[in-house]
Order: C-alpha cells, then sequence, then structure tokens
C-alpha cells in the first residue's frame, strides 16, 4: 500500500475534521481554532533509519532536519513556530556522542527560530532509530495559507533556487572535493533553512493564493496544489530559479540539472500561486501559471515528463 | 543510557519552558497558555515494535491501546482530550488487514471520547511498526492538575483497582481458558478504558492537590509525584483496590497479586492526593498519605519492596 493510498484509506474510515475554518488531513499543516482571534497549525513528521536516513550520516544534521521539516510546514501556512515535541526511539548500541550530537543540531535549529521543546517521549528500540516531531505553531484567525486557495490565471512562483539540497546530497555520494561551490550546497542539505520570515511576509499579500512547502521535488508537491485547488498548472522550466553553485557543480560533472532541480526534494522553498501582476518580494520567481486544466501539469521548455519522489 | 537519563540529558541541553503557568518537560502533559482563559494539554507517545507490542498481538487493540495512553495523559490533568495526530510507520509486508484492525481499534476509543484525528504522517518502515500519537486536550486556564502539587498531609487515592491489566496479559500469556473473570481481566488489558470523567470531576475538587495516571504500575508512578512534589509518601498495601476478578484468578493461579497490583502498569486509573477529609466520589479509595521525608516511599502492611517497570 502506498502512503497515498493509506491517507485515503485513514480519510475514509475517520470523520472529517474539516468544518468552521478548521482543517484536518490534507495540507501543510491542520488548522485549529484557538479561539481568540488566533488559529493553531499543528504538523508532525516520523523519520525512520533505513527509510529517510542512515545511521552513517551526521547526527547534528539529522537532528537540525527533523525539526526543520516541521518548522517548513510551518512557513507553509504563513504561520510562527511556537512550540515542538520531539519522541525518539534509540537502540541501546547507540553511541552517546550519536545521541548529543542529535540533540545539538535539534536545539539549534530550535534556538534559531525562538521554538521552545516541551515535551515528547522517550524508549528503545530493538531494530532502528526512530524520531517524530510534533510542532504547534499559530498565525492570525482565517490567515493561514491553506493549499486549496489556487485560482485559474494565478502566477506559479517560488521563494528560492530549487535543486541545491539535492545537489548536495550528490556530492555527499560522490564524495567530491569541497570547493566554494560543493560546500555551499552540501550545507543547504545539511542544514535547510525554512522559509518562516519568507511564509509570514508572503501570507500577507493582497493577492496570495495557495501556497506549501518544497519538500519531495516541485514536480511531485505542485501536484498537491492541483488536487486541492481543482486546478491544473503551466511551469516553463527554463524559468526555475537555480544557484549559482548548483549550475556549477552540475556543468562540471555533468549533472542533469533540471532532474535534479525539478525532481530533488528538502529545498524547503516555498511554492505559492497569487493574483497575475501582485508586486512581489525579490527573492520570488514567477515559473508559471495556474489553468483550469483539472490536475494537469504542463511543462514548457522541455520535452521529458518529471515525477517527484515517492516514499513507498 | 536509561530513559529518565535521557530526559535529563535533554532537560540540561535545552530552554527551559516552564514560565507564567506554562509547563515544559517533566508532567504527564505540557502546558501552553491558549489565551482565551483555557489551556491546551500536549502529550506524545511513541510505540515500538518489539519494545511495547509484538506483530502478533491484537492490531485493534493495538490501535485502541496507542489512542488510549495518550487520552489517559489528559484525563491525568483534568483535561477534555479534543485532537490527534497519527505517525505510522509499517514494513512493505504488513497485511492490509492488520492496518484496517490497528485503525478501528484507533477510532472505535477516538470516537468513544469524541476525539478527532487531525492528521499525522505515514511511511514505510525497513525493520518494525513504529507508532506515534500526538494528543491536544484543554482545561480551564490554571486549573490543569500537576504532578507537583502534593503536599505533606494529603491523602493519596487511586480511582479504581489496580492490577486488572497485569493479570490480563497473564492470562493471555499463559492462555488461560476464557471464563467470566479471565475476559474481564483481558478486556481491561487489550481495551483500557481512560479515566477522563473521573479527571474532570477530581480537578474541581476543592482539596485537590497532585495527580497523574498510572501506567508503569503505582510503586514507579507515585515516585514522579514525590520527586516533583518534593515529599514523601506512606502507602498501606492492604488498601491497595483489587478487582473480584482479580482476585479470583490470582489465587487460583497462586498468582502474587501485590507484585501484580503495585508493579503491573497499563492500568490508566488516576493517582492522586487531596487535603485529608475531602469528600471523594465512590469510586475513590485512600490507600496512603504524603509525608515530609523527601522522596522517601515507604510501604505499610508489607515487608517487601517494590519497584516500577522500567523501560530501558
Amino acid at each position: 500500500m502506498g502512503e497515498f493510498d493509506l491517507i485515503e484509506k485513514i480519510k475514509s474510515i475517520f470523520p472529517s475534521a474539516n468544518q468552521d475554518g478548521q482543517i484536518g488531513i490534507g495540507d501543510d499543516c491542520a488548522v485549529l481554532d484557538c479561539g481568540n482571534g488566533r488559529e493553531w497549525l499543528v504538523s508532525t513528521d516520523m523519520l525512520i533509519e533505513d527509510v529517510h536516513f542512515l545511521r552513517s550520516q551526521n547526527p547534528y544534521s539529522l537532528g537540525w532536519k527533523s525539526a526543520a521539516v516541521n518548522i517548513s510546514d510551518i512557513a507553509a501556512m504563513g504561520g510562527t513556530p511556537r512550540w515542538v515535541f520531539l519522541s525518539i526511539a534509540l537502540p541501546a548500541a547507540l553511541s552517546p556522542t550519536w545521541i548529543d550530537e542529535f540533540l545539538k543540531g535539534f536545539r539549534d535549529i530550535l534556538s534559531q527560530h525562538h521554538v521552545l521543546l516541551m515535551g515528547g517521549d522517550t524508549c528503545s528500540s530493538k531494530n532502528g532509530i526512530c524520531v517524530n516531531v510534533a510542532i504547534i505553531g499559530e498565525a492570525e484567525k482565517g490567515r493561514s495559507i491553506k493549499r486549496s486557495a489556487a485560482r485559474v490565471g494565478d502566477w506559479i512562483v517560488v521563494t528560492g533556487p530549487l535543486g541545491d539540497s539535492a545537489a548536495g546530497l550528490k556530492c555527499i555520494l560522490s564524495d567530491l572535493p569541497a570547493d566554494e561551490h560543493v560546500k555551499a550546497l552540501i550545507q543547504k542539505h545539511t542544514q535547510p533553512c525554512p522559509r518562516i520570515h519568507e511564509g509570514l511576509q508572503l501570507a500577507q499579500l493582497e493577492g496570495i493564493g495557495a501556497m506549501m512547502d518544497i519538500s519531495d521535488g516541485i514536480a511531485s508537491d505542485l501536484r498537491h496544489i492541483l488536487k486541492a485547488s481543482g486546478v491544473g498548472a503551466r511551469v516553463n522550466v527554463t524559468k526555475i530559479p537555480r544557484s549559482a553553485a548548483f549550475s556549477a557543480v552540475c556543468q562540471r560533472e555533468s549533472w542533469d540539472e533540471l532532474d535534479l532541480a525539478l525532481g530533488g526534494g528538502e529545498d524547503y522553498e516555498l511554492l505559492f500561486t497569487c493574483r497575475p501582476g501582485t508586486p512581489l518580494p525579490a527573492y520570488c520567481t514567477v515559473i508559471g501559471e495556474i489553468t483550469s486544466h483539472s490536475e494537469q501539469l504542463e511543462w514548457v521548455g522541455t520535452e521529458r515528463d518529471f515525477s517527484g519522489y515517492r516514499h513507498f
């Protein structure tokens, strides 16, 4: 059973929570009415050894990323992250250094975003390491940005270059000598920066439509907006922003730029739609527009098809 | 590293969140100020295959208990459970029936307590099954009951019989013929009932002190109240309430009643303290009193010592 089949099954078994502005399953975060002019955003992510990471990976980076994915989910709705809860199952053989480094990475990104660790659970594991992070953020009531709000004619916009994280992983796996470019890409992979400030700024835009974060790759993630909004999209791949480091290393190593930029995940840039002509901050790049062709995704500027990473 | 050592390490690395009535690590739930005369209670629990359960166990019961432990954490603070988030990692080889039954058990207890599933995460696992449940409940501001509020002279009280769940597990493992008593005990083990109504009622008591739920066994759990409150306790083991089914089966099978009633976990009854003389509901039994002997736990009515279940 694939991840999305399982989610459909769960949605069919459990009563829907979507009413009075409250949102359950189906967006980056659940939206809960806090009753005082604010709404709370909640998201949770599980990371499993040998599926999402290897034990040989840098534990500091794993700690950092465990929180980053959740903080990014809050950014994706235009909210402010506040509190996290860490559950962690650890094999008895794991070294204390591993645990220390993991916790340091986790602490450092929390500290950067003024997020407090409020609780969690610790237990042993007979098999691999298992981590779950739950986060609570907040937004002004009715102002969190949903995936379902894209309208025909909207611009499709991203907040920064894509592909850096995937290229950074390839640098690590290929053991490339660490020049400035390679270092920059690896940094983007090991310590991604969730776009909290950008999300807050974009949520205030007059013409804002739908928004989400790019965790699985734009080719996969954009489809969630199309499905939730009942619209289509036309994206010009030549307009996808790419960093100087990314292009330099891809060209030198003969890596497929489009494949990495469109299919590669973990960039944690924001993907949003807005009314055409909306004045945008400088970090934004318009890459296409929303069409009326329900759930159809057209690529302009390439003959190829791209599909994102799948969890199962 | 033991569970409690790891928690101490985490507490030393991360900034404390305990201020302005807000509570972080150290109670059944975190307490968050919701800003409208209410406070939110949050708890999260992780269940790992081969540590907390076996794959051969009844998946319906596992689904039920995955939510029950969290709902019970809300009961332990005198709150009302509202929303849950389910993260689940599943091996590819797992049968669809297992998943269906797990989800049914999870749904049925949520439905019984009017709790909504609001989101979560699904992923594959290369090793065992891993489940994490995060729950959000609410209470009147300043009215949730903490572990730290026991006072010297307080009565120590439990809301129902202890040992049933541990005896139920022993019935299953011993494959006892299912007479009425055995069935009742097994039911207490496979489908425990969190004491939400009792918790809400007790939180309104004039003389209420500290409260928590009994998940690891009273011998272990009571120590948390003693530590958090800086007090001691004297407990008369002959007063620990035991069910008719429990005593009948223990006597017939020559099982050690005290060992099961004091050391056995998963009863999910509430353990609380209150001013002596407080009028109590009929389901309550006074089993001892709080003393000034910091963190010392004296057992009256037995020569033996009892220590609870440890996670590591």
